[in-house]
C-alpha cells in the first residue's frame, strides 16, 4: 500500500477545505476519491471542482467502496460517532472532525468500537500541531514549570455577529450542534487544555445562553476547575467580546508560562517556589526569577494538513498519531461537564453522569422554539481555526 | 486653622509608615503630634525618632487631647470601626487604613455614626491615586468603553513567603485579621474592582484555606461575579504564585482596556459591537479596531502621601475627598461575599446577610486551633501596596 484513499462525508466547511488540500497534492500519498454528502447542491459542486471523484448521496454506500481506506467524517457534531462507528466497522479508517460528538455516552461507544479494529483511528485535534502549544506541553512534561498550580484561558477571540449563526438552520441549536461556543468554537481549546494540564477532578461553570446573539444555546462561559493536586484553572470564552484575548497562562511551582500574541513568555524561577517558602527568612521576598522569551520554531507542517499527513503516515507507517480519535472523549468530557454544571447550577464531578447530561440535552431539544430558515450557506473558513 | 494636627492610633507597619511621611514634612499642612500603641516596645521606637511627638498607650486618652485635628487608625483590621467611632464622637477627623473593617456589620454602624458628624471621614485607597486605575476609571465614565461585559483581573503577584505569616501572631488568623489575602492584600484591587466597574450582585467563589502557607485563612481565591446588565467578572488572587500576574482586563461595547505592566491599552471599535452585530452581513468578520496605547501621566502626588494630602486639604478647605470613609463597605461587602460563597458553597447575593456572616466568622475564630507564637516584628513595607 503506497497511497492512502480518501472518502470525506460532508462536504461542508470543513469537509469541503480537506478535499481541496487532498485534492491539490498538499497531503504526501493522500487522494480524494470519493465526497458524500445528503446535499444535492454541495455534491454538484464537488463535481465542478473535482471531476475524477466519486459523489454519493449515501454514506453507507460510500462506504461500500473497497478502494477507499480512510473516511473523514466533517458531518455536524451529532453523527460523529455514528457514522464513525459505521466508518470503522466497514473495516476503513477513521478521521473525525473535531468535537468527537456532541454527548460523551455515544462517543464512548464510538471509542469502544474502535479499541476493537485494528484501524487508526484519528480526530482533527489540529491545534496540537500549533508549535506555541506543543511547546508549552513539552515544557511542561519535562517538569520544567514543575508541578502546576494555576492555570487561566481566557479565550475570546471567537467573535461571530449573528449573521454567523444566520447562516445554518442547524448553527447554534440544541437540536443541530448541541451547544454554542464550547462545542462548535472550543474543542481545540479544551483539548490543548487537557493535553497539556490534564484533566480536573470537577468543574463550576458558568453559561450565558443566547447573551449576546438571537441563538438559544451558550454564547459566553466563564468556567472553574480543580484539580486532584489542589490547582485551580479559569477558562473563560465567548464569541461576543470585540476584540477578544487569547491568553494562556499556566502557574507552576518553578515559575509562570504565558502564550500571548504568538508568543510564549516562561518566568522560569532559580529555586522552586516550595523551596523559596520553606528557607526564607525575611518577610518581604520573592524567589529569584528569570524573564526567559522562548525560541519557537514553525513546524514544516501545521494544523490540518500535519494531521492529515500524519493520519496517512499512521496507516501506511505505523506512525504515532497526534491525535488518537480516543482522546476526543476527554475535552468533550469537560464541555459537557460545564453545560450540566450551568445546567444544574451546582458542582460536577468528573467523569460526568453521561445519563443524567444525555436526559437533559434531549430536554433542550425537545424545548427548543427555536424556527429557522434552514439555509445552508458554506462559509470560507480560512483563517478561523 | 492653617494646619491638621495628626494622632496616629497604631504604630505598627502602615502607622509608622503615615507617622514618617507627616513628621518629615511630605504632607503639606500636616503636623505629626501624637502616636498611640498598646506595645511599649513601639512607643519607645516612636520616642527616639520623634521626640517632640507624645505617646499614649490608650487611644481613649488621646481622644481627650483637643490639640488633635485628625486621627489616623492604622491598628489590625478588626478595631477600625470601633477606634473609628471612638474618634468621631470625639470630634475628630479620621482617616481609616483599610479594610475598612473585617466585617460589614460593624463597618456599616460606623459609616451611620460618621454620617451623623460633621468631620471628615477618609478611608486609606491609595490606588485611587494611582495614575493608571484613575485614567481607566476617567476611560469608563466618560463612556469610551461604552457598557462594560466582562472584567477579568488576575491579581496573583502578592507573593509572601510563609516568614512573612510567622512575622506577627495576629497575622493569617480568623481572630486576627478575619481573613488572608482577602483583607490584607487585596482591599485596594476589590475597592478598585467596584470604584471603576461598580458593585455586581451576586457572586460565586471559590477559597482554598492554607493552601500553600501554614495559616488557617485563604491565600488561594478565584471568584465569580455577576452584575445587573448581565456583565460577568472573574478575580483571581493569590500569596503563593511566584512570580504573579497584575493583569486587570475589562471588555465593554466599545472594545477592551488592559492595564499590565504599567502601561494601559485600549482596543477601541470604530463602531459599537452591537452596531456591528446587528449589521454586519458577511457571517464571518469583526468590528474593526484601533490598538490605542494611552497615554498615562504621573500625578504630583502619588499613593498615601496624596490620600493624608487630601485629607488635609478637604479639612482645611473642604475639598472633595478622593476615598470618602463610608464607601470602604464596598469593597469589603464584595470580600465578605467571597468568604461567604466559599464557607456555604453556593451564590451569594448583593447585599450579603451580615448576621450569617458575622456568626460564620465568630465560628471560625472559635474554632480556630492556631497557636503561634506572639512575635510582633515591623517589617519593612517599602514598595508594597
Amino acid at each position: 500500500m503506497s497511497e492512502v484513499r480518501f472518502g470525506i462525508i460532508g462536504f461542508g466547511n470543513m469537509g469541503s477545505s480537506h478535499a481541496e488540500s487532498i485534492y491539490r497534492g498538499k497531503v504526501k500519498n493522500g487522494k480524494l476519491v470519493g465526497v458524500c454528502d445528503i446535499n444535492e447542491d454541495k455534491l454538484k459542486r464537488s463535481r465542478e471542482l473535482y471531476p475524477d471523484v466519486t459523489c454519493y448521496s449515501s454514506h453507507h454506500d460510500m462506504l461500500k467502496n473497497k478502494d477507499i481506506d480512510a473516511i473523514i467524517v466533517a458531518t455536524p457534531h451529532y453523527d460523529h460517532p455514528s457514522i464513525a462507528i459505521d466508518a470503522l466497522k466497514a473495516n476503513k479508517h477513521v478521521l473525525i472532525e473535531k468535537p468527537a460528538g456532541v454527548y460523551t455516552k455515544a462517543v464512548r461507544e464510538m471509542n469502544e468500537v474502535s479499541k476493537k479494529t485494528d484501524k487508526v483511528f484519528a480526530i482533527m485535534y489540529n491545534q496540537r500541531t500549533d508549535p506555541y502549544y506543543s511547546k508549552v506541553k513539552e515544557l511542561i512534561d519535562d517538569g520544567e514549570l514543575g508541578e502546576i498550580r494555576r492555570i487561566n484561558w481566557i479565550i475570546t477571540d471567537w467573535y461571530r455577529p449573528q449573521s454567523y449563526y444566520n447562516s445554518g438552520g442547524w448553527r447554534a441549536t440544541w437540536a443541530g450542534e448541541g451547544g454554542g461556543v464550547l462545542l462548535n468554537q472550543d474543542p481545540h481549546q479544551l483539548d490543548l487544555w487537557q493535553w497539556i494540564c490534564g484533566m480536573p477532578t470537577r468543574i463550576r461553570a458558568f453559561c450565558q445562553f443566547g447573551k449576546m446573539h438571537d441563538i438559544e444555546v451558550e454564547d459566553d462561559v466563564t468556567a472553574y476547575m480543580e484539580y486532584a493536586n489542589g490547582a485551580t484553572g479559569v477558562f473563560v470564552t465567548s464569541t461576543s467580546d470585540a476584540p477578544g484575548t487569547n491568553r494562556f497562562e499556566i502557574s507552576g511551582d518553578r515559575g509562570k508560562i504565558v502564550v500571548e500574541n504568538r508568543k510564549i513568555t516562561f518566568w522560569r524561577l532559580r529555586v522552586s517556589e516550595r523551596e523559596f517558602n520553606a528557607t526564607f527568612t525575611g518577610g518581604f521576598g520573592n524567589p529569584e526569577c528569570w524573564k526567559c522569551e522562548i525560541d519557537v520554531k514553525p513546524n514544516e507542517l501545521q494544523q490540518h494538513v500535519a494531521i492529515l499527513t500524519n493520519l496517512v503516515e499512521a496507516i501506511l507507517d505505523g506512525k504515532e498519531l497526534i491525535a488518537p480519535g480516543v482522546e476526543g472523549i476527554r475535552g468533550l468530557t469537560i464541555s459537557n461537564a460545564m453545560h450540566l454544571s450551568a445546567w444544574i447550577d451546582d458542582w460536577v464531578n468528573l467523569p460526568i453522569d453521561e445519563d443524567l447530561y444525555y436526559d437533559m440535552l434531549q430536554d433542550k431539544i425537545k424545548n427548543s422554539v427555536v424556527s429557522k430558515d434552514n439555509k445552508d450557506v458554506v462559509l470560507d473558513v480560512k483563517g478561523t481555526f
